[in-house]
């Protein structure tokens, strides 16, 4: 099979591309670098350093795919009100251009990265996939609503089957960005202070890399309608303080915790994640790491991956 | 009060900028004159025609203003597949420019006029505001989905108060496109046979356009928080047959019905829209006119102004 990956070179796109490559698939990746790296990338991905907002550039490359996972996408929900333009760009417009390139070349599958910010506050805790009507608070959650609107609209115009996965937070081999790398790079900085935004409660879900891979890979297998839309996370979730305790706990160190306050860390900031997994549970899936244990996981990558805390 | 209007020439725009301009208010209007129509226009409207993608052109004209009324988009439902960017550029791009024409001006306040298509196949009839997470059906409807979660993401990370109306399909004065007339046109051409596309079962809700102004007068009037939605609609649907019946009835015709066949019009088309209204009306707004009664008052527009019938 040929499996064109966007953000082939990022945390997510580099993982699920050495699981195509081992079950001896082609693996044809696209990635702008704006974030990814290329240390990441399997030599053996067909590899095109290309934005998805140059549409001519990026047709010729869905020519004979197989199935596309559109993975590349502005990931910085923090900053969406600095930069407005960002999220309409690299995540609908892109979105779109992807659409676009799979409709001219006639391939018929693609598998999408959204977020459980989709949901907004979402009213019912933990959020199923049907929860009511969400009222956005986020560019980052508008983009992947509108991204996910332009998927099912052309799956059903244009006679695509979708896969759209809402994840929570991702951690694991490979991270580049989040909590876990930002507290950590404080404490080995400086171990005696923490610097935490919020009032640290706000309570957030996360999943390991390797099993969203396998939920991926499932959903792709055994879900057929024209739009299947699957929560992916975990059966938990923990308190900012939970993560910097097991962080703090791993790199024996006891900093003081300097809160923000409030009870959002940023503007936007959804102060409760939890998803209702129960969709993609039904397939066979399930997570093999706790919460805990992808934390622990992500900064013993850090440790052994120091290079990474000075990209970007 | 000055009251910007994008999409000011057109149906719902020019009778919205005659009520405002009736009150006293000032009114700016936008048109690039795609489907709107200068002879709609009140002499006393300040006038700009200019493309809301030209966002450089469109900034200096928010300058002092106190509300918008967004109403400039493209709303061929039917055709979206045919031209897949039309809904991109017109309803996405367009109302992300109106957006940043606002935060870079400092106006913080938008009316939007959204559709009743954001539902899809919707699961609960009537459709209150809340209902389920919608998955679109077409292209028209996920630009729409797009734009209101755009505007709820700025009212949350700029501080703007954001009207947003799902309208269902408007009649009345100045209406230039639809299925009364293109039944009304074929009739007078034709009187012996209409062309019906789907089975004619289709059920559609409709409302009188002077209801409609009312309706986004009172709310934008009453209503006061970051994210105000309104379903926009009369308490009735009707099927595309009872709505022929009424127009031949009217016009003294007896024509041989020939149904294209299925449930659907189009790709796309939902074969049962009907919203529920109780928020709006809670408000102290009702419509004037039954579904019937704005049919008949379209029709006899369309009489006396048969030029429309010519354009675009």
């Amino acid at each position: 099979m040929r499996v064109l990956i966007t953000g082939a070179a990022g945390f997510i796109g580099s993982n699920l591309a050495d699981r195509y490559l081992k079950d001896g698939h082609t693996v044809i990746g696209i990635d702008n670098f704006s974030t990814g790296q290329r240390e990441f990338l399997a030599p053996s991905v067909d590899l095109h350093e290309v934005d998805l907002l140059n549409l001519q550039a990026i047709v010729p490359l869905f020519e004979g795919v197989d199935q596309v996972i559109h993975l590349a996408a502005n990931a910085d929900v923090r900053f969406g009100p600095d930069h407005p333009d960002r999220d309409l760009q690299q995540n609908v417009i892109a979105t779109w251009n992807v659409l676009e390139a799979m409709r001219r070349t006639n391939v018929k599958r693609i598998a999408f990265s959204s977020t459980g910010s989709v949901y907004g506050e979402a009213p019912v805790i933990p959020t199923p996939e049907d929860a009511g009507f969400p009222v956005q608070t986020s560019l980052y959650g508008a983009s992947k609503v509108s991204a996910e609107a332009m998927i099912s609209a052309y799956a059903e115009s244009f006679a695509f089957e979708a896969h759209i996965f809402r994840f929570v937070s991702i951690l694991g081999e490979r991270y580049t960005h989040g909590h876990v790398l930002d507290f950590y790079k404080s404490l080995r900085a400086d171990p005696s202070q923490l610097r935490v935004l919020g009032n640290g409660k706000q309570r957030k879900s996360y999943l390991y890399v390797r099993d969203c891979v396998e939920a991926i890979l499932i959903a792709l297998d055994k879900a057929k309608d024209k739009v299947n839309i699957f929560n992916l996370g975990t059966d938990e979730y923990c308190q900012v303080t939970d993560s910097i305790g097991w962080i703090t706990g791993y790199m024996n160190v006891a900093p003081k915790l300097n809160f923000t306050g409030g009870d959002r860390g940023w503007i936007g900031d959804n102060p409760f994640i939890f998803l209702d997994t129960k969709r993609i549970r039904s397939l066979g899936w399930q997570p093999s790491l706790t919460i805990q244990q992808a934390v622990i996981k992500t900064v013993q990558y850090l440790e052994q991956n120091a290079w990474v805390l000075e990209r970007r």
